[in-house]
């Protein structure tokens, strides 16, 4: 039995490790077009200001350990073709610059995403980059050691743009950040895009919202930067505005896409193809909360969804479930940490939900308690049946405020739920009464307040 | 309509502040036997040290400023009896010296709890002490600047006995620490005790578990403590080896204690007395994972069930109800941080469950982001369904797991729901796969090898 895995970051490599821990028999080959597989994509920004120091930290394998797994992991070829009928791949060796058939008995495919490159005229100068690679990571710090740039220009408020932010600050960099809608963070409400402007402000970091980039200019190195009629000096630009599915490969096999454009897999991440599994930031997933079709392209979820790729392609049954998404994510920005889980008021309204929301900001631990920070929490919930549909946090304790509700949303629970749930307390660790449980109440209080409305007019 | 709260620490002032609001016309009156109301006793150790500097703020909330919201708060009153037929209290004014008669339409018994006192011989002497209220710990702040003591004994490995321990370390003196068990943090599995052992020795506290304390030797004021054939030199002793239920008054008016000998109460906090209402630290409630009576004092969930008896006893209807507790606790002793959800694997052999745990030691976020730390983390299920029955951590980012583990007891979820839950990740906020998730993978390892060691043996 030979399994053949197309891509090697994160869903790929667990897949295979899964797959060999529960078959020990079975023939394990990995392709991976990049240098390196088992590379941890997020850990990027963090490595290019060194406050991650040493590379090889970012590669979670090498293939020589894999090979210790009796995993082959092949680097630097790329897949070129699959006959989903015939069972074959035409595979492209990059560095000895010749292709091959291989074949398979069952496949998965781990293809990943890639940088969305917006056509602007002189993104091909010297000094324009994507960050989506460890190869780019690369490439970025030799241009700094280099040219050593003073002042950086990123392209895009996403988290990714925000994290590049923060990381060339730190590196002594004049930053500029330029988004084309109205806010950065637009995965969130405008509460928390207001306190990112600020702590990026407050970092001298210069943005512009609202702004399209016309071009870059320069000869040969990039000089400027020029949107809404004025330029903008720059000696690096970092253009990092979304990413899309690496699809085509499956796509033009003749596995079907979803509605998101990504690749359609069902709970058991298997893909329309016979003996094909799918998984990671390739694949089209489904959104819990609103029952969705969703593209949720992160790295822990790509994990979540190799182990059950990897089981699923091992066994040849439908071993395990992969049962969707939250959308959970969480960011750092300098001092900030931002977090979401679930929909935002507007997404839940694109869902067709009506929505009541409580925000509120208060401190992370008891006031009195030395180092007390704030912390802004909202709660989203359907109007209809009370059912928390969202939250997003920003500033300290974000990440545990975050986990407890995409918790409370991978068991349904409501804000009555929420009211009086049981979470720890200690006055290092929180104030009496957890964020969640205060803004639980204030929705119960508007609850209230509504019925009480609705009886006043009856 | 005359409502009578009895006892203002958290409860009853939660009950006061919540019936006022729901009901602007209502007399409300709070009897506090303590000189002052609505005080935080978690933060006391934290005061004793200095750590928190102002004692006021300790003091939530003055006399003066419930009376800005007509809510007459009296302290240094204490509640003598209550006829619950004649719906009349006699209260006795500690200051004055003087008793009266009081009626109510509606009565809430928030009298808390109180430190357990051993009968030891020498317990009287001057420098040994409780640390229950914030007058046990003015006493103890006026008898460390006054005597300067140097030894400092602990008796009792809990919660309180282990904050206070590393209190009274950071003022320089020399801690020795007494439990009666063989071990500290009995709440706990060993490998938590181990661990915050540890932690002790490594702060230079000497343990003694195993051991009973005989005798407090001195003369007039604490020389030593003699336990096991020996005596220890010491200048100030803390006994903290446990809190009981302040139920006599409640339970001499003819009102029902439960078997856990806290006060008894329905889902709507009444008691079995009519319009008498019960909250906080001396009533009994239910433990949600065994569905046994439980009798659980903390401060968070005395504000809830505050909360509740308040709304309950304004609107003198079962308004709201107040589900019962998963025992979810946290303490910081020294750098590390302690938490527990739901029932212990002892506790959970004594509720009838056939276990299955897992245990792991894992960073608190990516390996390679600056700072990462271990973290310690126990989960344990029903053998028979999979049900997350308890989850006990120590280390960095204890609060968060314990926390999102009590949120997934509260819906009632099960290991499966924990292998795919999507929780956020960024490298500075945790591993790629929480905490959480890896130790219900490795439940998930388990169940399946238990399945398939029962289909061998078929």
């Amino acid at each position: 039995m030979r399994l053949v895995i197309v891509g090697g970051v994160a869903a790929g490599t667990k897949a295979a490790s899964r797959a060999r821990r529960l078959d020990p028999e079975m023939e394990i080959t990995v392709y991976q077009e990049e240098p390196e597989p088992s590379i941890s994509e997020c850990g990027l920004p963090y490595f290019l200001s060194g406050i991650v120091e040493e590379r090889e930290r970012l590669v979670a394998r090498t293939p020589e350990k894999f090979a210790q797994n009796d995993i082959e992991v092949l680097v630097r070829h790329r897949v070129e073709s699959i006959n989903v009928h015939s069972k074959k791949l035409i595979v492209h060796d990059l560095d000895a610059g010749k292709t091959f058939e291989d074949t398979y008995d069952r496949l998965v495919v781990a293809t990943g995403a890639r940088a969305v490159l917006p056509p602007i005229p002189g993104a091909n100068l010297e000094g324009v980059f994507e960050l989506r690679f460890l190869t780019d990571a690369d490439r970025i710090m030799t241009y700094v050691r280099e040219r050593a740039p003073r002042r950086a220009t990123i392209v895009g408020g996403g988290y990714i743009g925000l994290e590049v932010a923060e990381n060339l600050c730190s590196l002594g960099m004049e930053c500029s950040l330029i988004e084309g809608e109205d806010r950065v963070a637009l995965a969130y409400g405008p509460e928390v895009s207001e306190r990112v402007e600020e702590e990026l402000r407050a970092h001298s970091v210069n943005i512009f919202t609202g702004e399209k980039v016309d071009e870059f200019t320069g000869e040969g190195r990039v000089r400027g930067v020029k949107f809404g009629g004025k330029e903008l000096e720059t000696d690096l630009v970092i253009v990092g505005v979304g990413i899309e599915p690496n699809v085509e490969l499956a796509s033009e096999s003749g596995v079907e896409i979803g509605t998101t454009g990504a690749i359609l897999v069902d709970k058991h991440m298997k893909t329309t193809a016979p003996d094909v599994w799918a998984a990671g930031d390739c694949v089209e997933t489904m959104d819990l909360t609103s029952g969705e079709p969703a593209w949720v392209p992160l790295g822990d979820t790509a994990n979540q969804m190799g182990r059950v790729a990897g089981t699923n392609a091992a066994t040849g049954e439908d071993t395990l479930e992969f049962p969707g998404t939250l959308g959970t994510g969480i960011f750092k920005v300098f001092d900030l940490g931002v977090g979401k889980t679930g929909l935002s008021e507007q997404a839940a309204a694109e869902a067709g939900f009506e929505t009541l929301s409580a925000s509120l900001s208060t401190y992370d631990r008891a006031a009195y308690y030395p180092g007390a920070e704030k912390v802004f929490l909202k709660l989203i919930v359907d109007r209809a049946t009370g059912r928390l549909l969202g939250a997003e946090a920003a500033g300290s304790s974000s990440d545990k405020l975050i986990d407890v509700c995409a918790t409370a949303l991978w068991g349904r629970l409501s804000y009555p739920d929420l009211v009086n749930i049981d979470l720890a307390y200690s006055p290092p660790y929180g104030p009496t009464l957890s964020p969640v449980i205060q803004a639980a109440t204030i929705l119960s209080g508007k609850f209230d307040r509504a019925r009480e409305g609705v009886r006043a007019t009856e």
